[in-house]
């Protein structure tokens, strides 16, 4: 009996019932067929092995696939089990999931110890099982069989886990000699497994349940190719060097204390500078785009949060409320309400509209104290909030112009934009507000999209409960993806805070609201750029801009001359003024990365100059000041296109 | 027998036992005599006509006291009580003390009412009894007669209040036919009152406690000089017009949001643009001035407020903490814990010092609901905070340079500065840290003070509780007094954050601190800037500095072009697009207080020029557009005195 085959193009073809997707690669190419390592069939990732039965529509997926990677480290933790059982037999297995990059495997060693040492044995080990290409053998089996299996094995927490299993849903699947309880799927067989790096080992308590045992866990990595491992170990320890913890203490960014708080990022005089840049860089924009600034204070009463939804449905991630008099406040977990009582401040018509509020707005939200990091998870950020009060007849022009001030942005920045339009999941129950609207914001957002241009995808799940959203996804300089700005279109809270305004005919009408943060939070924004950019700063965003290097003593009069004059026209800088040689001067001032480094000595004092050196580049000879200072002017003004 | 009195002047002179301050007046000057009201007797406030008994230094008190003002407040109150008396028979009386501005009585009227229109009727009975020029008459009473006096006459607020005073302790004062409780002192007689205006009623619980009946209170104010008077009310009326609650509504400036919470001022755009000029003029002088900028967070470790004293000690006027996993975090009071976090942070040396950072840091601070008024009482601020880490050596200098800017920053607004050096008193146990560090810091001070020519007076007992200080009292238009920016020199804190740096002699020393503020909070300093200009806000702080009006649609283009050239010249403003007669458009803007209004029509679009009117002011003629973005360059930078 044949079956229907539809593929990715839309073509069909018929084969035999029974067959899987890696027959129907090689009967398109073989060099494709080498490279499959599971498919989509029916919207569900299958086995590339598995028969498939019913006609079908399949996506063969290979290496470029997210979901094929997933699949790839998912066998790898099974590759890297069987190894470890191998290795240190009596290993009892808890669960080995792929994760962003690579996977890991929970397992007790039954009072054995693994070190670091130890890696190079499990990396050879499982290469040696690699090159046995062993298929992965898909078996159902009954909840009885399974538990008997595990009993034998002497596997107390896969027993722990069929336990939650549905009887007639339960699969193994083996590889050479080793078998796991797993749900799948897999790639054909071990031998696409060419690289590996066994990373790490940290302790893991089974289920994250503290009053559980505590089982060892190994993060490793393994790849189809040996030149995709190197690249990977180039780029982590690049991420290393980069690492915005490790510069932002060595530039003097930022600094976390224990006593103020963890999670509490406090700026240092430097930081302060970079990120006062970043702030006053929007704000010229947003001045030019109709915005204006306001400012509200970091607390609001509960009821607020009430109001808008966000209490107590997402209290899990904001601070207990304080109780004042007779009344609870709460660390304002978002500006939004605050801003929506300044919208219902003053009565609005639609000659108001569209009215657009913008606040550097600092916002508190819990975190649990594990999963702080640096600047990049945080309990206290400050968001480049914004909110656009607007007719629905204003709203795609609205959102065209926030996605134009959003990619304007991070253009400055050189990062490579990729944007997703999150949409609602109809079959999911989280979002609130009239359905209509929804499918008018999301039909409107995609109009838009489509008539600027604008190279996108859909998420579907990946809404605001309240609203659709824009999402942008930037690409830093190591190929790193963050998601960043968002724009959100809300029809829900202008119906909660009865927010309104009276329309040309003379109704009251509700405004729709866009809120946008194009950065996101100034804190998570930083620790990105700090990376990205491994602390040399353009010019324009630089803490300090240049620093005078007198040669000697002699001239430190000379220097803060030249330093006054700089400052005169707002270019910031430092002097030198150590009793050390120019050479370690210059050596030293490279490492604390200031962009130029000005040598000011007799030559210069007479000729009213400064020999000019710029960071990481060789020397760029004598200018006169003023002449200098044009240079550094323009080069401020070519970096940021807005003067 | 005789006894000698010692004058002001260190003279002395001989008279005769049980002679009253009036008598020692009229034997200098009959004039004299006619204007003392009371007299301080070896520091303590008399009446001028006690007997003196022994040997004395005395100082004779006229209307220029502000201790003889709050006798004189105090005399007018029993002659408040004295006319309620005759004109309600039966009223009971609670208490009736000066205040600020006058005097207030609580009375029971017992069911009867006053209304303000009953006021008249009182102040004709209370100048009546004026001229009578009936003395008040000093008693002493043994408890038990003051207790049967009272129990006659049916008034139990006074027997409640007699019930707290010692037996012995207790005395009368009688004037005409009314006797009051009172520890006095008291003006001679009730001819001294020439004017007097009764100005509200309010309720008041008896002592404060709601638990307890209410009592009406009756405000009124009088003076020696009908002139006063008038005086006093044509400055009340201009108080009123310049309420910065009323016009900071009318400008657009900042709103208070009961859903918010009281307390919690929110920034509306055009209030904003007023507080970014300041926090930018401030930031300017102070990056000139070496300080750095940085930000830390709104929330802090209680342990941080534990170590500096401030908890629990201050906790009544301190947010309740709140609870994140096992530790207490509090709303920050204060900036201080954080930024000595910021000097710890790395080590330090003497030729880091003077380390100075700034932050406009943002602090929450309990008060009672009733007690919040606009942007004068508020439960969250902004404070222009700095600290100064320095070696004792460099202290003087460190102090009259924060002096000299706190100065500079008053003079731009045109307000006259008062100085009180704010010292410890010996007697009190508030104050922290050793004797000798005290001592050390109000004698370098008082020497910086007179180095630098200050016109001071010493506040003994104003000092904070870890070390002396130096406030800064402006008068403002009304020639009201605000006590404003601070200077405090702390030795304590060093000491309870183990602060240190290496010396040039290798060893740990301690640094000391000042704190300074010369704004104080921008919110307070604000509510007075709009009082004292009436919202005419000088030109560089001036939230818009234009208004374009186009006399017709026809040069709206224009006028958007005038508006854009303003804009790239960093000049603030709007156009007036409405379809409005010029003259109509002229009239809102005024009221609306724009300093500028540039009118456009067929002339200046011809002439690329504006035709300008200043508010408050005639015509200023036409001006070629770039002539007037000269003009009006000019005059910010002639107001700021920094370019």
């Amino acid at each position: 009996m044949e079956i229907i085959i539809t593929l990715p193009d839309g073509s069909q073809r018929n084969y035999p019932q029974g067959v899987s997707s890696i027959d129907i690669a090689k009967s398109i190419s073989e060099g494709l067929a080498r490279n499959v390592l599971s498919a989509e069939v029916n919207g569900e990732i299958w086995d590339a092995t598995r028969p498939i039965n019913t006609n079908a529509t399949i996506k063969l997926l290979t290496w470029n696939d997210d979901n094929a990677k997933k699949t790839f480290w998912h066998s790898s933790a099974h590759l890297l089990a069987e190894a470890i059982e191998s290795l240190y037999p009596g290993t009892k297995f808890g669960i080995g999931p792929a994760i962003e990059k690579g996977f890991y495997y929970d397992i007790d060693l039954g009072g054995k110890e693994i070190s670091p040492e130890d890696f190079k044995a499990i990396e050879d080990k499982m290469l040696e099982l690699a090159k046995q290409k062993n298929e992965f053998k898909r078996q159902s089996i009954s909840k009885a069989d399974a538990i008997t299996y595990f009993e034998q094995k002497g596997d107390e927490y896969k027993l722990d886990l069929i336990k939650d299993l549905n009887d007639g849903e339960i699969t193994l699947y083996q590889q050479g000699n080793f078998t796991d309880l797993c749900r799948g799927p897999h790639i054909p067989d071990t031998g696409f497994i060419k690289a590996i790096k066994v990373l790490s080992i940290a302790g893991a308590y089974w289920r994250g349940d503290e009053k559980n045992k505590q089982l060892t866990r190994i993060y490793a990595v393994t790849f189809p190719k040996n030149a995709e491992l190197t690249e990977y170990l180039t780029l982590l320890e690049e991420a290393k060097k980069r690492d915005h913890r490790k510069l932002g203490k060595q530039l003097g960014l930022f600094m976390i204390s224990q006593k103020i708080g963890g999670g509490l990022p406090v700026w240092l005089p430097k930081g302060t500078l970079l990120r006062r840049q970043l702030e006053n860089f929007l704000r010229k924009l947003q001045v030019e785009m109709g915005y204006q600034e306001v400012i509200t204070p970091h607390i609001g009463n509960l009821e607020l949060y009430k109001t808008s939804g966000h209490y107590p449905y997402y209290k899990d991630s904001q601070f207990a409320p304080i109780q004042v008099d007779n009344e609870e406040y709460m660390l304002k977990p978002m500006n939004c309400p605050h801003h929506h009582q300044i919208f219902a401040n003053e009565p609005k018509s639609y000659r108001d509209l569209p009215y657009r509020i913008a606040e550097f707005g600092t916002v508190y939200r819990y975190e649990q104290s594990g999963e702080l990091n640096g600047l990049s998870r945080v309990r206290g950020f400050t968001q480049d909030d914004a909110h656009i009060y607007c007719t629905t007849a204003q709203l795609k022009d609205e959102v065209k112009n926030v996605i134009k001030l959003t990619q304007l942005v991070f253009n400055t920045f050189g990062m490579e934009v990729s944007t997703r339009l999150s949409f609602r999941d109809d079959n999911s129950e989280k979002y609130g507000g009239d359905i209509a609207h929804w499918e008018q914001a999301q039909k409107e957002i995609k109009e838009v999209a489509d008539e600027i241009g604008l190279d996108y995808f859909i998420g579907l799940g990946e809404a605001a409960f309240y609203g659709p959203k824009i999402d942008f996804i930037v690409k830093d300089a190591l190929g790193r993806k963050w998601q960043l700005g968002t724009v959100q279109v809300d029809y829900v809270m202008p119906e909660r805070f009865n927010l309104e305004y009276v329309g040309e005919d003379n109704q009251k009408h509700r405004p729709v609201i866009i809120h946008r943060a194009p950065f996101g939070s100034m804190e998570r924004f930083i620790s990105i750029l700090i990376e990205h950019y491994a602390g040399d700063f353009p010019l324009w965003l630089s803490p300090d801009q240049c620093i005078v290097l007198p040669i000697s003593d002699k001239y430190n009069e000379y220097a803060k001359k030249v330093l006054q004059i700089l400052k005169n026209n707002d270019i910031r800088g430092v002097i030198d003024e150590r009793d050390e040689r120019a050479g370690k001067k210059i050596r030293d001032a490279e490492i604390a990365k200031y962009p130029y480094m000005l040598i000011v000595g007799e030559k210069e004092a007479t000729n009213n100059s400064v020999s000019v050196r710029k960071h990481g580049q060789a020397d760029l000879g004598e200018f006169e000041l003023s002449k200098f200072v044009n240079h550094i002017q323009q080069e401020i003004s070519s970096q940021t296109h807005i003067n």
